[in-house]
């Protein structure tokens, strides 16, 4: 496995392969082509054999100076036990405090339980929400009506 | 009316907003609330008697140092006369030179002959793109199958 910076044109092979990891669930709205060049140094790709078996699309919060932002993690399903998304994470945690940011903060859908229970081994804490959900403390309709999230923030 | 940055607080009131503004058609998944906690510096609200008539996101490239991208601007129908659109930019523009960037990028549909007029009344030049479509030269497929976008830059 080899991880590498992310590059503009990595977004053609990237956008049609999202839905297809997700089986058939539209996510690719979720990468419009301006992450793929705007955010090239805090975003990486892990290839294997020349083929994109995983990505992460982060960046360095321009309003706090002290906070990094992980935007969308995705990974191959059949790599998904490979520590495919650990190495991801420890790259852009350690690009984080090469830019001084001593938190990172991510999100996830509450229904999601791999991805927060993957964020709690990885040492992110969850923020506290107004309401708990199955044990799980979330913030309602955060990114739109319905649209509820677990807020996940890690010290570096 | 009156200029302020955006604060994290304005999505719950954007948010709603936006597909009214924009007659039903559905926008707001464009504007995901991560934009209005991590680019408020560079992110701009016109009020006006203490209701947002107009907003502007945007940030600093953080893959080229000398770069500045505007992702989304959108204006209340009922001031779509009142240079709204014009004071965003140019307070974008402020921001973007005082952060030592040269050039401004954005982009828009091919079929939104108003904001390709808009733009070119602003300074931008359209970038040069593989097809032209009704003469303008436009990107094929850039946001994802049949996303054909057009492509603007501006020297500060």
């Amino acid at each position: 496995m080899k991880i590498r910076a992310l590059q503009s044109s990595d977004y053609e092979i990237i956008n049609p392969l999202v839905d297809e990891w997700w089986g058939g669930r539209k996510m690719s709205h979720l990468l419009p082509k301006l992450l793929f060049n705007h955010f090239n140094q805090t975003s990486f790709i892990v290839e294997q054999d020349n083929e994109i078996i995983g990505f992460l699309i982060g960046f360095l919060s321009q309003t706090f100076s002290d906070k990094a932002y992980i935007h969308f993690v995705g990974v191959h399903p059949e790599y998904r036990k490979c520590n495919v998304g650990k190495q991801l994470y420890d790259c852009f945690f350690e690009i984080a405090i090469k830019n001084n940011r001593n938190t990172v903060h991510c999100l996830t859908s509450p229904v999601n339980k791999t991805s927060i229970s993957f964020h709690q081994k990885m040492g992110f804490d969850i923020e506290e929400g107004g309401v708990e959900m199955e044990g799980v403390s979330v913030h309602t309709d955060y990114d739109g009506p319905d649209q509820h999230r677990v807020l996940f923030v890690k010290k570096l």
